[in-house]
Order: C-alpha cells, then sequence, then structure tokens
C-alpha cells in the first residue's frame, strides 16, 4: 500500500508546554501530536514540524508533516485528533501533499507576532499569553528602531547562544510596531529566523523604548555582529508564531 | 483609630477557582483575596464580595469591600495586592466610601455577559474561557427568543434549584444575542439575578436554536413557573460578571 504525506495544520497555546520539539523529561507539543496520532492511526508515527518553539510560545498557525500507510480519510484525522487532544491544541487542516513536502524544509517564510500588554495594571485573562510591560512606551519610537530590521542582515546581534552555529543571514520584509488601545504588537515577518531572534529583536525594541539604545543605532547594532549590544531576550509568553508560509 | 471602609474593584479569570465564595476543602477567589489582605493589612480581614458566581464563572469586573483600621493609603492596597496575588486575579480600583456601603446590599444592578464560540473547530486560546458549539446556530433567532426575557417577572423557571427559597421576581432590562465573527454573546443585565439564572436562560436560548423550545414560547415558560419547561444550565465557563452598578 502507498504511503501517503499528510500536511496538518494546528494552533496551540504554548504555556502548559516545553516548545514543540520532543524533549526527554519535559512535555512538548511533539510529544502530545505523536501520541495521538499514533493512537488513531495504530502506527508509530514521527512528525516533522515546521519550527522549534521555545517553552511557553504560542501558536496561531503552525504545520507539521508525517508519512503514513493509514488509509483515514483527511476530515477524519482532523475530527479524530480534536478529540483526542487537549483543549489547547487544535487541528483545523489536513491535507495530502506530495512526496517531496516536508514542513520545515519546504517552508518559505514565516510571520510572528509579539504582544506587549502595556497598561498599569496585568489582565487576568492574557496572563502568560502577553508580556506585561507596566511603564510608558511609545510606539511610534520603537516602529522607527524596527524599520532599521527590515532588509537581509548577518543577524548574529541577534542570536542566541545556542544558535551561534547556524548560518546567520536572514531576511525579515517586514518588522513594526504598532498600538491598538494597550496592546502594543510587534509584527516580523522574514525567510527565515535565527535562535531567539526575534524575542531578542523585541528586547532591543524595549531598550530602545527606555532610551537604554538610541532609536537610530539598530542599523549599528546588526552590522557590529555583536550580541551584547542588543537588549535582552524578551520572555517566551507573549510570542506567537502566527502564519507559515509555502509555495503553492 | 477610626475604621475605614474601602471598596474595591477586581478582574478575575474563574478557571483555577471553585466560585467567588468562600468554602471549605476547595480554593476560592475569597479566600485567596482575604489571605493577601490579611498579610497587606496585618489584621484579621473578612471581605463583602458583590455575588458569588459558580466554579468556572469569570469577573470581569467585581466589587468587594471590607472594614478596617490599617492605614495604607489605596494606591499601595491595590499595588501591594496586585504583587500578592497569583496572576489570575488583578485589582484595579480601591476607594474610600460611605460606612453604609456594602457591596452586595448597596448594588443596584449588574450585567452579564455569555460567550459562545460557534465554529467548527475549538479555540486553544479560549480554552475555558468561552462555551464551544460547533453546530449551526442563529443569532436572530436566539435574540428574537431573548427578547422576551426583558421586564419584571416571577423567574422561578429560570432558578436552578439551589436557589429556590430566594423572592423568585427580578427586573431584567436587557437580554440581546449578537454575533461578531465566530462568537455569539449573549448580554443580560437586570436588578438581580436568581441562582443559575443567566445560565440557564442561554441554555434555553440554545434549546431554541435546536428548535427544542419555540423561539415565541418563552414568554409561557416564564408564566409557566416551571423549571423543567426551560432548558439546561449552560456550561459556567462561558459565563462573565462584566459590570456592577452602584448608585453614585
Amino acid at each position: 500500500m502507498n504511503e501517503r504525506n499528510l500536511k496538518v495544520r494546528i494552533s496551540y497555546c504554548g504555556t502548559a508546554y516545553h516548545g514543540f520539539q520532543r524533549q526527554n523529561n519535559a512535555i512538548t507539543v511533539q510529544e502530545v501530536l505523536e501520541d495521538r496520532l499514533s493512537r488513531l492511526t495504530d502506527e508509530q508515527v514521527k512528525i516533522n514540524g515546521c519550527s522549534r518553539t521555545d517553552a511557553g510560545v504560542h501558536a496561531r498557525e503552525y504545520f507539521f508533516s508525517f508519512r503514513t500507510c493509514s488509509r483515514i480519510p483527511c476530515n477524519n484525522i482532523i475530527r479524530g485528533m480534536n478529540s483526542l487532544l487537549p483543549g489547547d491544541i487544535a487541528v483545523s487542516g489536513c491535507e495530502e501533499v506530495t512526496p517531496d513536502f516536508h514542513a520545515r524544509y519546504s517552508c518559505i517564510g514565516k510571520e510572528y507576532r509579539y504582544h506587549i500588554l502595556n497598561s498599569p495594571t496585568r489582565d487576568p485573562f492574557l496572563e502568560k499569553r502577553v508580556f506585561h510591560y507596566p511603564y510608558k512606551a511609545d510606539a511610534d519610537i520603537m516602529n522607527s528602531a524596527a524599520a532599521q530590521i527590515v532588509g537581509t542582515h548577518d543577524f548574529s546581534s541577534f542570536c542566541g547562544s545556542l544558535g551561534v552555529k547556524e548560518d546567520p543571514v536572514r531576511t525579515v520584509t517586514v518588522c513594526n510596531v504598532s498600538r491598538r488601545g494597550d496592546i502594543i504588537t510587534v509584527i516580523v515577518r522574514g525567510d527565515g529566523f535565527l535562535y531567539n531572534m526575534v524575542r531578542i529583536i523585541v528586547g532591543t525594541l524595549i531598550y530602545v523604548n527606555e532610551g537604554k539604545i538610541a532609536h537610530d543605532s539598530v542599523k549599528g547594532i546588526i552590522e557590529s555582529k555583536d550580541r551584547s549590544l542588543a537588549g535582552v531576550t524578551a520572555e517566551a509568553c507573549g510570542l506567537y508564531l502566527e502564519r507559515v508560509f509555502y509555495k503553492e
């Protein structure tokens, strides 16, 4: 019987998980998905996710792919998985794709959003879903700094120490900051991201807001390739993988 | 030293709590608040909440009052409480009020909202914060039924069995149903509510949607004073105490 290659679209609230990728001694989204898929298909399923995400990071859209000999129709995989999965993970799509498709290697771009609650009081309904920043914040200044991120650069200054072996050149096509009420949102879109890159970009924009980094010096920080000149790594809980792009 | 009477405004996500009111053997919002206030004021604090809420019910606005000999300024109570409280409860206001004020007995009205996620797939970010209803729903039909709730009535048909000793006459000034995208919201405002009244109203509106109750028969159900003619008690997780009204 022919193996099928399936592409599955999910979303998850990352609060309870130690990131996407399977680990020893810590519960991850991948482990939960593989466990439920194995039960559903009666096979030992191994999935390929489109991205690692850190502990506590969320995904509004995420894709994984896997090979299976099971003949279960795609719609029944969606329904079956949603009845087996915990409430903080949901399957919203499943389709058969060509054998060469791989959720990670076929991906041509991603969009992340980082949400900052900028209010004196925290919001009990946004606990662990936004970064609460109770101080004065100027989204326009942050946005003028964010604009310097756009382009094809060596982003070594914005790479966490666990990612330094990667090729550090990435193309960022969108990087902007806007405010809607008490929520400041940073949108970053690009062809790929280094380890912790979005969180370090956000930490740098917060330093710009606080005057610790001059708003026109971000270009120089990129050119320096010196991680110590950028800001802190912002908390994981405000970060969402928002969209994942594939060639079609 | 004179005792002060303080009115405190909070909000809370009710998922982790067994309702507002203190109970033996179950964690409640009242217990957590009294514990933190007692630590902050170095007194044995007893608070009066504006309402009981069921296990899992949320509050976007909630008031309690308490008497204290402590001289801590109101702003410091807000700040101090927010640093002591868990992230799912937040204090947003505190003011000194006249000695006769009582958060429950001085209350002249309340507004509840009930949120229904009406989509085929659940939303991981709304788990335990909305009632997920994946079937076809007609907000207009539900709204035409809801309109019959408005008025001063004996609401015995909409009272849970634990509340049958109360005076069953209440005045409902607003009862409507509207849709925004996948979210159907039921808004109910009145001078007071019987035990489980809003949840039974919502369960009845869902029965109307499903054709189990005719959309024009709600008035008759009220007149019958027969709980068995109304719908089921809708799940707690969709219910929010939204606003609390006092004479000013």
